[in-house]
């Protein structure tokens, strides 16, 4: 039976990806498993940035998007690390075409509500799921870069998690992955330092609360909590270092940590 | 009756193309006429190169194309000057797709015999039409930024005229249309000087080595000669700034400078 | 009988000028025509900005010319682009001499209207022909480059067109030179597409309004009207690729498009 | 009773370091407890490398030290990393005092074998340990900048896990903490999957063949192992995030993973 | 007998130092003279920040230190400047520590007057001698950058000359050495232009005034008196390109010119 | 009597020159003194091509000249440094003409001797004097950027001495004046440091050699010596800094070091 998944990556995890990854996606492939990928890329984008001595101001930690900014996000992502990822699929095996959200308005979208302060940054307001099956229909695999477009033509730059989200709530999917380089959210139990196989989205806010959960690992979290929308009814953080770890995640269970709405 | 046809737009004429040209490209969609556009992108692979301080080594007026200029070349061309095309085309109200040739493995590529001169500089080995028909199929006009890949993972830079024509010629397109900032192949005759409306490769050189065709119109028609190729028998260089150029030279006759084999 | 002839040369256009342009300079000048020429520089400017890391801001798309554009501008201008033609003209085996704006105070000028907006861009205020006329007594010819300075000793950015109008005005000059990438007005009579040979400010007009020019043929035609001005009665618009082209503009006719004022 | 220890910090551990470190740590000098700090910095010299537009090859994954990139090594890691760890540490109210391994010759060094491929990367000759012990005996924290000299005043990078073994191996110091970003190194026992309190070094290369070991974690705790020289019997692989993770390490156990030499 | 002496020598000044004036400082040190070295290091400053590409606003002639050019000041003064002249004492035989104000909070500082116009400059509260004579206890000359810390931790860019005059003032040294690039200050007496061997500020002022110093002499004087201060009485301008001048300065006595309070 | 005279100024002298020395120049102009200035511009060279991030190799103390570097070393004196004194010369009143050693062949040239290790540097061939009369006959201050070019065309940097020395000596110019930052040669007669009013050329070398003229001074008497050629005898290094500095050199004597032949 056909099964569809969706994958989001991080822009600082992608580059460290092992073969091993690309070989299990395949692995997946041929067994009639569908994978859909959204990707980041901030590191890109900004070492990008850096480079072309591009300032960008930062409102709360978030970069605001000015027209230049966005000229430079959607490059790198669209033409750097979109086709990054196709070729590595490709390497091993499988096959896969990439897109932007701006091809055949894939990810339509609006401002958010503080665009004011942080400029051409999105909602996704639809997704054009027909092009996503089409694809998937000629045996490819969909790899997409979260720009987003309105009726009038202006992009938008769209955080990867809520893309991610859109993408598979609208596919009808309700289970999403999220690669990260960590093996899960972990806690100390009997003294014993371990990786949790489940929890809800309420025991973490608390366990970031008590302090549990500290330091890099909130906004990982965070992150992970963010796909849960619409349809999507849970998220699993793995490490995609680890070796077979989408088939792991996919077909058996048991690895990473599953974060549940309730 | 479906009528296809592939246009190739030089990287210098793209930034220039006026509103009237997109608007014209959907009005032949919507005839049922479907077009495949192959782009180049030279200036702003040249400014970007600039910007990042890379500086690059040329070969015979050719741009040696190393790994790191690739990385410049592909980002450029599949992530700005693509996806620019595709929303101006989504713009006119035209709905359209755009791909990288590594997408799929669109272009499939070798070294070209100076490679060695030149770097990673490519000639078409196969074009992957299923991937454009599918597309086309879907409603969406397919937009190419020429990038080849081998069987092992290698990208290359693709001249966009040689891109252009291996594309055509796969689809069965006999002729195709060049899209300039010239009206034509100008000549004095009976002292007016005009726009010639046809004109043999053969007769080309022979107004080279005249001294007729001079200065910068002779790489335009040179570029043009390159897309002759297989199953492709004219090509028409074209002023893409003239109003309505494409449904008049696709539809009609009598604009621009139609170049034949023989 | 000596006969001058002021000639205008935008800055895209010098740098793609063949060796018989300056050679057919040099014939010019032997037969005791006396050129005197005034070039632009856009392109180089934004080359050495863009290299210089310096943001410049565009206003109703004119570069603002603020002062440490301004310090380009001259360098490049002075230093780069005005040198070159000299060198070019000297390798013909004619004799010339380099001048800016501000040498001698040769070009003065005050703010334009609305300076306020464009930064330090002037209004030609008079020219000291004497310094002109005694680098073409000694047998050189003169090479403008368009800085004008005031009498406080503010330079000004000048329009390069603007320029060579005053200059020739002032010099006496009924008939400029304006050298471009493009054979003339065109037009299609009689189902010909033709280069027109004569054409009045009127008719350009007219033409712009009905479509018959069009795209990037409106600003050179523009460039050429604003020479027109005191006793500057007729421009001639030729393609500086053209073999002989400035032979055939002073001394025979029948080359370019002539443009007069009714 | 006075009690030491050496701590080794990495460049990209040192910025995301939590004020509750700073805090931990002066707790620990209250309590008399005499900490030493040894130092990485390499994601902000690779910055300012790229700020400065100065390329450097790689060489196995090692940067190659020229004569410029040693400038920056330096001046990143003597003028701004190792001040700004000053400031943080006094902002908790503890006192402290930076150095360069230059400063009275502090870390004597030597080029390492394959100096000819990778440039001025440098061995510890040895320590001078006076200078730290005059340092602490005046009751401030020593922080140091791993840049060796030799006697004829060449300076040399110097790796922070060589020069932290080196710094507590000459101060007889036992037991080193390494800061890092993750809780320890993990394995599943049981279908759990935890951290390890503690493994020789042996069972690393083990778990390294197995694959329990996989991916990033890699260098983390090679990186460990490396500070094992000498007098030092043991390394703490600690998450520098954790709350109160020094004391834990230094006063409690049952923190990390300690790696033990056999 | 012990004797100390504090020594400012200016960002210029130092590039330009010959290996004698090391030597002669060996020298020193040998017979039980005590040197404090306090450097400035402008030229070295500018460059860098050029090189980085920041724009750095000027106010009254003074560069206002936002917090980014701080960045920078404390990188090149700690980092580059100050290590460069530790390893050139060493080099001649003598030993050496560099340090910046804001270890062990070595200079106290506060927001000067003018800060809203420009920014983290800062005028000195107070200088821990403790660390300074720690140091030179421990047999080394200190050498120390000029930036200063406040007591919530912000660094501030301060005047090596107010910075020099402040640590001599603490140290209870009465005369100051500072190293520039002339003989002194010069007067034409009896038709002859000679170094004055002693002057008062007063008699500076009126020199001044009259147009016996002159030009790039004025600052330089005028940094010289700003050394004097609290309990420093006088400061010896010399040329640290003569040889031994240092010896000449302190043990014996017609070197360069005295300027005295009064 | 009309009373000619050629000063040098070099690159680092010209930015700090103040107004004075501009009205100086034009009081001598008003009583019929003409002076032809040949002028440096190392510093600015130097930066402009840091912001340009080109790398030039430096060959015993001396830039190699590439294609790339003469570029720019061209557009700074001729197009910044030149028309920067010019600027200044017309805003004290008098009249002042730029010129390149390019323009009208001024400054004939050759590839020094050693010009396969340092690239386009030249020796002069011929001054072209006619041209220098002729701006002077016209009432005008010649300026003179020393670039030089030979028969083919190919231009060369020209040290700024050597340019000036052969200008003063083709004109017939006995005395020049070098204009600087320093008073004179000085020596210790007597106990007191002064001034010395004439010096021969071996004395110079006397003094180099005994270390009475020692470190930054070495090289501006070199240059200084470097203009003695020729026609010219003798040299008079003056402080540019020093009011009215200008007519006490040319019209009364006393001031500066005048260095003689013999």
């Amino acid at each position: 039976m056909e099964q569809r998944f969706v994958m989001k990556c991080g822009g600082s995890t992608l580059a460290a990806l092992p073969a091993s990854f690309f070989e299990d996606l395949k692995g997946l492939q041929e067994r009639d498993v569908k994978p859909v990928i959204v990707h980041g890329g901030g590191p890109a984008i900004s070492e990008t940035l850096t480079k072309l001595g591009i300032e960008s101001e930062f409102v709360n930690g978030l970069r605001k998007t000015s027209d230049e900014v966005l000229d430079v996000v959607e490059m790198v992502l669209a033409g750097r690390i979109n086709k990054e990822i196709v070729r590595k699929i490709q390497q091993s095996g499988a096959k896969s075409i990439g897109l932007s959200g701006v091809d055949g308005k894939l990810i339509g979208a609006k401002p958010v509500a503080n665009s004011a302060e942080i400029g051409f940054v999105g909602d996704v307001t639809d997704v054009n799921v027909a092009i996503i099956e089409g694809i998937m229909g000629m045996g490819y695999i969909p790899v997409i870069a979260p720009i987003g477009i309105d009726a009038a033509g202006q992009r938008y730059n769209i955080n990867a998690d809520t893309a991610a989200g859109a993408v598979a709530s609208q596919l009808g999917v309700e289970r999403m992955i999220v690669v990260t380089d960590v093996p899960g959210i972990m806690k100390t139990i009997d003294g014993v330092k371990q990786v949790l196989p489940i929890v809800t989205v309420e025991e973490i806010n608390a366990m970031i609360a008590s302090g549990e959960i500290y330091g890099g690992m909130i906004p990982k979290v965070r992150a992970a909590i963010q796909c849960i929308q619409g349809n999507v009814r849970e998220v699993i953080i793995v490490n995609g270092d680890e070796p077979g770890v989408l088939s792991k995640a996919v077909l058996e269970s048991g690895i990473g940590t599953r974060i549940v709405q309730a």
